[in-house]
């Protein structure tokens, strides 16, 4: 077999660390299921700033094009909270995502039956919760020019940002949702503001034509943004996969983590188009953000991180059945009572990251 | 004493029922407390489409300026699902707002003691949440140019909307949101997307401005529209006052009365600039729709409405006793015991619409 080529960018705070139990994984899955993984490990974000001034260098993107995928920690770090516009360490996610062409992220929107006691929401509202939103993540009013901050005549200023979509960026992503619909209850919610936004109509109507034309055995339906956040906080349950745009995914992905009361246990896989050689850039992160305050602690989640590594074996590998072995050994871990200090709860037993990490190979 | 001036606006679906239940309340104001209503009533919406072909006439929006408030019920109905997008019933709330310049809609979202098992969330969560959202409602991009859809020379389209902040823009509403901070716990939280929109960098900037020039008394937090959505589920009472633009403000008040298990308890105010002669446009409106399913069956809860009158005569008249009697009648009559479909739980007794009216004009 040949090597699995990944570019490995564990980033800041808590990214490293977690990082390092998906190693474990890896190591395991060598020495039991013949697997080979050829890593390359980067600097992203604030640790990437330190060293070379700029939150991502073009050499990081580069190695991205080489891998079969990047499998990406946590970037933001206090330290650089003032930095220019254009340094900032979000840069290089939103670099990955433009430059790569990942216009594609899918957020799991999962409760474990183990931690359906976590959410803010009540049990009977979020027990078997699992939904899946796809986001556009390379288009809409994140990357629309027009932008910018203009001085008027008088002295005020002007911000300006522009939400632009066109056909074949809502068509592909469309496609994206319709084919996991298949996978998994057959139904999609394609969400947007078309009653105030243009673009918003044309969203409707692209998504309402590719449906017709390509999924017709899929149940599509249709809702607005502000509605979609009413019902994702009173009934949950009543969505399989949701499509929409990059700023109403990104609100409402993070929403519909939050329902399941446990974010360190949430992976995400943006993923890219296909190319002329048959391979399709591919980016796993943990929904989770760097945590600063915990960092070097050795007390962070590592799960998200491992299960961020699952959807790249079943993404971009194709390795399905060992990214169930992984889900499932996390499952187990969880049921024999082992809590990371996140996800504590009474009369389980509290454990740190590597005892976590050391936990679920053992289960494997 | 001047009669009160006041435009009523039923509109669809449950919006006249709910509406005549205020017209008690105003009976009792006339004959207890000296107050004189002089009421012109008109239609918009579906109800105006079907008489004159428009959501809303030119001469509504005459009779919006000349009077002291708007006291609007809720517009939608399904038989004019198809129309043009300039015909839509969303149009006449729209045109509202933009024509009578009422840029802060205030959406208070408040859980009654007497329903905090109504919510989807757990209990102590919820209980005695009392947020007040600030929205920008005459900017952003439900209202920026460009827009619209345009054809590429392949046939393809392009769907546009534009995002747009001035200075002055933000300065006005984040006033509104400071000052209303003042008579509550003197917190303000400004919500954006900074990290990937220079209209939030501005507003950012704006709102900062304004605090340290006017309202330093104030505390002062900023927060992503992203993690906003997630501490609303996470720990809502964590805020005081939000103040945000248009879209985020639409999605993010819903996703907050939600929250409250009870939609149909939510009044809203949206307050535009002093005039020349000291008189300020308003209009008053319940947060829920038009429910065309339980339309002409007289179980509508017409609470939101009765509450988006008190918010009226608190803003629009100063009449804050009255307010305060309102408000208080209301919590009585839920803690008696009395409840409608909507809010019906066990062990309480299920009233209609006109039957919660006038027990609240009892207890009044
Ligand atoms: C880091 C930031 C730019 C990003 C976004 O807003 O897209 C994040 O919130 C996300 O959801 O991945
Ligand atoms: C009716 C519609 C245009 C409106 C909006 O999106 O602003 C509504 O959702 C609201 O929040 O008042």
């Amino acid at each position: 077999k040949q090597p699995v080529k990944l570019l490995v960018l564990p980033g800041d705070g808590i990214g490293p660390e977690v990082m390092r139990e998906v190693g474990r994984i890896m190591a395991w899955l060598e020495k039991k299921r013949g697997l080979t993984f050829e890593l390359t490990e980067d600097l992203v974000g604030g640790a990437s700033l330190a060293e070379y001034g700029v939150p991502i260098r073009d050499e990081v993107i580069e190695k991205a094009w080489a891998a079969d995928a990047v499998l990406f920690g946590s970037v933001g770090d206090p330290k650089w909270g003032h930095v220019s516009f254009d340094k900032r360490p979000e840069v290089a996610i939103l670099k990955l995502r433009q430059e790569l062409g990942l216009f594609a992220n899918l957020r799991p929107a999962k409760v474990f039956d183990a931690l359906v006691e976590s959410s803010t929401l009540k049990p009977e509202v979020v027990r078997g919760l699992d939904i899946m939103i796809v986001r556009e993540t390379v288009g809409g009013i994140y990357f629309g020019d027009p932008r910018g901050i203009e001085t008027l005549p008088d002295g005020s200023k002007r911000g300006i940002n522009t939400e632009v979509y066109t056909t074949s960026e809502i068509q592909r992503v469309a496609r994206v949702a319709f084919d996991l619909a298949r996978k998994r209850d057959n139904r999609v919610c394609s969400v947007e503001k078309c009653n105030v936004m243009e673009s918003g109509l044309l969203w409707k109507e692209v998504v309402t034509d590719v449906h017709a034309r390509e999924f017709p055995d899929v149940t599509l339906s249709h809702m607005l943004a502000d509605n979609c956040a009413m019902q994702l906080v009173r009934n949950p349950r009543q969505f399989d996969v949701l499509v929409t745009g990059n700023l109403f995914g990104d609100i409402l992905s993070d929403l519909a983590s939050m329902l399941t009361g446990s974010l360190g246990m949430l992976p995400s896989a943006t993923l890219g188009a296909e190319q002329a050689d048959g391979r399709r850039p591919a980016l796993y992160e943990p929904i989770h953000g760097s945590a600063p305050d915990i960092a070097g602690q050795g007390i962070a989640n590592p799960i998200a991180q491992i299960l961020s590594f699952a959807m790249l074996l079943r993404y971009s590998l194709n390795l399905q059945t060992e990214a169930d072995m992984i889900e499932q050994a996390v499952s187990n871990v969880l049921a024999s009572g082992l809590r990371t200090a996140d996800i504590m709860a009474e009369g389980m037993a509290r454990v740190g990251t590597s005892v976590m990490g050391e936990a679920i190979v053992r289960e494997l």
